[in-house]
């Protein structure tokens, strides 16, 4: 990277606040926490510090206490204290956020829901199903197992269904089935005096008033803590088929994608791999792919549509340049390969000891996809460490993985100012600094950027819902 | 109806002030809008009295003058003046909405967008457009006709795009390609201080921050003033098909369109009409078809797909019991059945002279609809004027057109305790008062047994967006 490249924003570290400790929390919340939830409420340096970082670079800000709530009452009567006595409040699932959404900016409190993990109904005939904050998405699925449904957003993580609305997450079939967005119905939500709310009813549409489901989805626990969550399920398809082929570079695999999306084929997912996600891949899941630019193809639907799906497919990748297209529709082979590129993040990790992987998640629309990637093509090439490229290519999303020495000032800020290049090229294609990992503390410096006057709106709500600022503070609205 | 039964909610008339006349608005007000308009500023009585009234039998609010805009900049720079003057702000589009949304409640100014014609952009590669908001969706279909590209949601009327937004309207083909909250991909609204902001980018998927478009979308005009919209657009099927099916009763009907959804069968449309509504129907656009319960069907996909798909619908009505199905597959014969489908307002008006129509419109969970549907009958067969029901059923999603003279205060009164019974049977069935119409004021009298405590974050929202309460007054939120 270039010398006279300089971060324009400023860096997102140091910390708002000094860790503040445990005997620094008024006595009289420590009493109510500790009445409410016994040996439930820890001070515990090993649980503080396990509570106060997310899956990438972000550095450990520790709450002061951590709270494991186990349900919807537990968490209100929390907030309650918490509100009484001006103690920040931050929700945490499973810790797999990669915008530092769970560091204790300013202290305070760590309000556990992973062991809210009740199923609390599944409604065959409604085609939903309710569950708490703490259910991951892979114990919903084996709950489901035997019901012919599934829950089909997929972000790669194991990650809590709660996590995943508040970050309005998506992944990899998200081009077919949609975001959280789309797919929450509704949500119990512990608002910042402690009252309780739900969002909406279990109609499919409404149109009656504000849409608290919407604007809680993607909101990071800074207006609510979500508890409970009402999504959609989906039919488990009666045919599904998975494929791999190779592209000469990078601009023909991504062509390609945007003429398959062009004609509303509707493929369960589309993913890119540049080489060096191959190369990691390969390595890490002990395959032996063509370490070369590659789309990963998934298809649903009846064995007839399957089938007309991947023709379809088949002549627009080959009209493309691409070869070697490889199906694989046992559900062996198909496990493997989307477990492969499910672990991309350790992976890419695992290519250098002690590294930190910095994923970068932007979102243009999808005639911009090429441009956005080519520009960044020679940010790539001089970087001083390994990069890799993966995206969620149907839906304009990509990812590039810096695999960093976290300890290495010199290369955070190498990363910093290649991020910020990145996120001006994808607002200034109409596109978004962040597709599915959310704002955090990592990106709230993008917000004015990319929504103007906008972000004077967010804050308005923001007072509105959370006067005191006690809920998640510091985080997705930038300093004023 | 029984003597006993009571509306236990208060009507929604009278209007919360009597018509203010156009000479009690602030001098300095009128003539900063002569300034900025000129002769698109007027106060003429058929003006006034044409922009307070909607398409349902509320009765004429007129406002005190009416702004025709023309860009984004005048309709900002009429609320800026208006925010001054402390002055209510009204939008109109082409006043098709149903709950009394441009009924001019506090009087004030009403902004008609409707001369805001203009298709900014048609993006074919992105699959999306922008349109001002007084684009209606047959003037972007029509424009859009050699693109092969269309957009869907389709609520039967000559509606705005703008307005649609507003009152997150869906209609037939919802089913399928979702409502307005699933197809705006971004707004430029203006604020209540006449501020002008975009509510994201166009990125298919983002998680940068709060959702100001879906908080806008079906806000009604009190939150901000939509100008310009946004949405996607979808590649036009390679093959359409439609059907009609007849059915003993109404609960074998549903029954079958439950287990379509559930199946997961993708039919484009899937509507129901009883018996009234059929013999309204045949009256109004000269059909014969059977006066019974019947399904209207249309299919969308490859050849392979829509045959596919029939198939699998022929099997499940003929299970439940139907007869006569009948293929509607060339363009002018499709067109006619939905042209009678669309129509179905005017009919059922059509059946006595002066009336109008009181459409109800719930929405429950689709395994509810049988449920609420039965309990409903006795009313209608008890019923002192001539209803007819028709459904969006594949969206768990119903209307009742009450048949009524609108001069007459006992039929009104009839009407608005059928329509009370009918709400509190969907919300207790988990569903809402308004699947697709919005609140208005017609509906605001519900909003707090559908949302309980919801409905205070809700107000939160409103005050902080609009301290000065002069976007679209007395709308969507109950008197506190």
């Amino acid at each position: 990277m270039e010398a006279q490249l300089k971060a324009e924003f400023p860096a997102d570290t140091p910390p708002d606040a000094i860790a503040a400790t445990p005997s620094e929390l008024n006595p009289a919340l420590v009493a109510g926490l500790r009445d409410l939830l016994g040996e439930r409420f820890s001070t515990a340096p090993a649980d503080r510090e396990h509570h106060g970082r997310g899956e990438s670079y972000h550095a450990i800000q520790p709450p002061q206490a951590v709270c494991r709530a186990l349900s919807t009452d537990e968490v209100s009567g929390i907030v309650k204290l918490c509100a009484k006595f001006d103690t920040p409040v931050v929700a945490f699932g499973a810790g797999t956020s990669l915008e530092g959404h769970v560091a204790a900016r300013r202290g305070g409190i760590c309000i556990d829901v992973g062991g809210m993990t009740r199923i609390v109904a599944v409604r065959p005939g409604d085609l939903d199903c309710t569950v708490e904050a703490g259910v991951t998405r892979q114990q919903l699925n084996a709950h489901l197992r035997d019901t012919g449904l599934f829950f089909p957003v997929d972000p790669g993580a194991e990650c809590t269904i709660g996590g995943m609305a508040a970050t309005r997450a998506s992944g990899t079939n998200a081009v077919r089935y949609g975001t959280m967005r789309e797919n929450v119905i509704s949500l119990t939500v512990v608002m910042a005096d402690g009252s309780i709310i739900r969002t909406s009813s279990r109609a499919r549409k409404s149109s009656a008033g504000y849409d608290l489901t919407r604007l809680i989805v993607g909101s990071e626990g800074t207006l609510g803590i979500i508890t409970e969550v009402t999504i959609r399920l989906y039919g488990v398809p009666e045919a599904m088929a998975s494929a791999v082929c190779s592209f000469p570079d990078m601009g023909s695999a991504v062509a390609a994608v945007t003429t398959i999306i062009q004609f509303g084929i509707p493929v369960a997912r589309v993913e890119f791999l540049d080489s060096n996600a191959m190369r990691a891949t390969n390595k890490h899941s002990g395959l032996t792919l063509d370490e070369v630019p590659t789309l990963f193809f998934e298809f649903h639907g009846s064995e007839a549509s399957v089938a007309e799906q991947a023709e379809l497919v088949k002549e627009i990748v080959a009209d493309n340049g691409a070869s070697g297209f490889q199906w694989a529709s046992d559900p062996e082979a198909r496990a493997q390969l989307w477990r492969a590129r499910h672990n991309i993040h350790y992976a890419i990790q695992g290519m250098r000891p002690n590294a930190r992987v910095w994923s970068t998640d932007v979102c243009v629309p999808i005639s911009a996809l090429t441009q956005v990637m080519t520009e960044t093509q020679p940010d790539l090439e001089a970087a001083s460490f390994f990069i890799a490229t993966v995206g969620h290519v149907g839906d304009g999303n990509f990812h590039l993985g810096l695999c960093i020495d976290p300890t290495s000032a010199a290369e955070l800020a190498e990363a910093e100012i290649l991020n910020e290049r990145l996120v001006r090229r994808a607002i200034a294609l109409d596109g978004t600094c962040t597709g599915e990992h959310g704002v955090g503390y990592g990106k709230a410096k993008f917000m004015n950027l990319e929504h103007g006057d906008g972000v004077r709106f967010m804050r308005m709500i923001k007072q509105a819902l959370d006067p005191k600022d006690i809920l998640n503070p510091g985080k997705i609205l930038p300093a004023a």
